[in-house]
């Protein structure tokens, strides 16, 4: 049974100013009198309501509208340019940074191609904070100031703190990233999140899904697709974090007592079946330069496709043992879980073509529900950017909870209203 | 990102009457003060909205605090006899009801063994029908009419249609159990639900966690232990029912490609491992009473249990490779949701003196997370008894929630204020 709290007037205006941002930046430019039908708000709300988002600079009046029905009435539209978001990752093989604008939209995004376990986690939090001093320069003039940076790690999160607690294929174990960033970055400590890539990338997917036309998707399955396996499980709209923060290690779910050694210690694990290791190693020579590390992931991707695409039997073969072996996965976790789409991140998103029929032949033999529950299995559009992109949005998340986040009387100078 | 519509008045009202009456529930009784000061409400508010209770007959007068701090005040209670709630549930070998007040306690149990997988659809229905039929007449007087009737039944069920899509365990296939139940019994349509055993039964295990001291459980996963395995899983203090409904199905994990067949028609699914089929074939022969499908389920299970507390080796062997089947599949969901904790329900509830330590054994071993992520592994307390609790109280979640259900100027004869 939920535990309701009662609705207060700051609470209930704090979700109203929340409900006109989201609904601004799903429908774009909207009349006073638009918002109120949308919203289902009285036009006098409205007006005061945009009154206070103006001087927070978060929308602004952007012309007139020609329009339709009733009226033509003065529009309102988000200042994208009004704040920003960073996310930043680290990977095994390299770090990266993106910033997004209020809208979601891409502003800034760089990787950085390094040895994570080889370096560290001081020296990594170093390349990391470098990163991230350089994309707040960048786009600085282009869009507001962060009101938020998260960062993306493989491995168990203790979000509250701001620590890895364990990223096996990282050799971390109780770093504490958000401290660490914050000094060496001068960030304020309370704008810094830390978060596991997984869920990150699960919420940018479904952002991704969600800006497309038809209903929106409330139960996805997000699988990561590195050397290491996460999942990010979203379930009836909400991220299922588990009592911890630490759900979605599917990665280690034990397929095999007999199976090779695991990064983790353990034997069978399902990443050792199917992490960027296995496909590496059944598709190609230890001189092979698809399993050079030194080069960069998309480039080594590419070969994999070109040779799949050239029918090389090696590849096929090594894709199709790759993708059943997902798909024995996939099918527990479409048994538990009913997603509507399983999406396939990671380097799993550069070959859908090869993987996506052997895991739905899988799905559709291992699940009882009839076709699978509806399940879709699809590779994701994001690819290796998706945790990055998640955490921009995540750290975004919190003025589009709560746009008083941002002050009143936000100076209104990297913009003139149209 | 979450799309809350604006609270409106009526809206606003319904939500803190809700509020009042779980307070109330949760508190016993208080006086309207209590209840400013629990609810965050205004004095005044309270008073009208205790007024508005009173009217529909969910709340009485029970006399005077004597009280602690400030000034003696009269106080409200609820009157737990106002409504019903009634649960009702279909098993492999047995249908049952259950009836409980407004405050969850159960008035009513009956159970009713039969072989439902042989009797078909229409004749179990006959029988669940009459259980709810003398359940109705057996409490009438002691509580008023049913909010609600909710069916339980393990299979994947439509529960905006009120249809069990596929039941492999009962060989049932599209059955419209809302609409015949409906027909047999005269009970109103919209009153009827049917939702999967294992849902419920998490239900159940959740409110009764959370009528213990301690912090609510918020992250749970519950396991059916019948013939066949179902999951309910509770994540974030909700359930997780997946895009259509069909979350959950853990006995259908596959776990062995060449294992045993399923009553699913695959092979090597958990439940053929952990099901009771598979503890009464290792643990008795044939023509072992604890076999006889005529003797309650209850007796058979306290035979099993005399015989491993007097270390019948043949007993304990079993308990024991069930025990470390059931770790390998637990271990699958502790790494995917990280529950605080995992209910061992059915007839795994009988047994966990032996279960649970090798159940254990194998989570410490497979799970990443240090120290299994916090899950605990716990026997229910309930038995088979969770789902029908779990109806029942599913049925009374209506009136929880909008208490305004319930009509004003209900008739207060079957209780006198105090």
């Amino acid at each position: 049974m939920g535990h309701s709290r009662p609705a207060d007037q700051a609470g209930l205006r704090r979700g109203n100013l929340a409900l006109l941002v989201r609904t601004l930046r799903e429908h774009g430019a909207l009349s006073r009198a638009q918002l109120a039908v949308r919203s289902g708000l009285s036009k006098a709300t409205v007006s005061s309501l945009v009154s206070d988002l103006e001087l927070r600079g978060l929308v602004h009046s952007a012309g007139i509208s020609a329009g339709g029905q009733g009226r033509p009435g003065q529009l309102v539209a988000l200042r994208p340019t009004s704040v920003s978001g960073v996310g930043l990752d680290v990977h095994v093989g390299h770090v990266g940074a993106a910033v997004t604008d209020l809208a979601g939209d891409i502003v800034f995004r760089r990787r950085f191609v390094c040895d994570v376990p080889a370096l560290g986690p001081e020296r990594t939090i170093d390349h990391l904070a470098e990163l991230a001093t350089a994309a707040l320069a960048e786009v600085d003039g282009l869009v507001g100031p962060p009101v938020g940076v998260t960062v993306s790690v493989p491995g168990l999160v203790d979000t509250s703190a701001g620590t890895v607690t364990l990223a096996p294929r990282l050799r971390w174990r109780d770093v504490a990233v958000a401290d660490e960033l914050a000094a060496r970055t001068g960030l304020p400590l309370d704008l810094i999140s830390v978060d596991n890539d997984a869920n990150l990338g699960a919420m940018a997917e479904q952002a991704a899904m969600n800006g497309e036309s038809g209903d929106p998707v409330t139960d996805l399955v997000y699988l990561t697709g590195d050397f290491g396996i996460g999942g990010g499980v979203i379930s009836g709209g909400r991220l299922v974090r588990g009592s911890i923060g630490f759900a979605g290690e599917i990665g280690h779910m034990g397929m095999d007592p007999l199976g090779p050694y695991c990064s983790c210690g353990r034997r069978g694990c399902w990443e050792t079946r199917v992490g960027l290791g296995a496909l590496l190693h059944a598709c190609a020579d230890p001189d092979d330069p698809v399993r050079d590390p030194t080069l960069d992931l998309d480039q080594r991707m590419r070969m994999v496709r070109a040779r799949a695409a050239q029918r090389d039997q090696r590849t096929l073969d090594a894709l199709h043992q790759i993708g059943s072996a997902l798909g024995v996965g996939v099918s527990i976790l479409v048994n538990l879980l009913n997603p509507a789409v399983v999406v396939l991140g990671g380097y799993f998103a550069a070959l859908p073509e090869w993987l996506v029929e052997p895991i739905r032949n899988q799905v559709v033999a291992g699940v009882l529900a009839p076709g699978a529950g509806g399940a879709r299995v699809v590779g994701s559009r994001l690819g290796f950017t998706a945790s990055t992109t998640g955490g921009a949005l995540a750290a975004l998340r919190r003025v589009l909870d709560d746009p008083t986040v941002v002050p009143l009387n936000q100076p209104e100078d990297e913009e003139a209203p149209a």
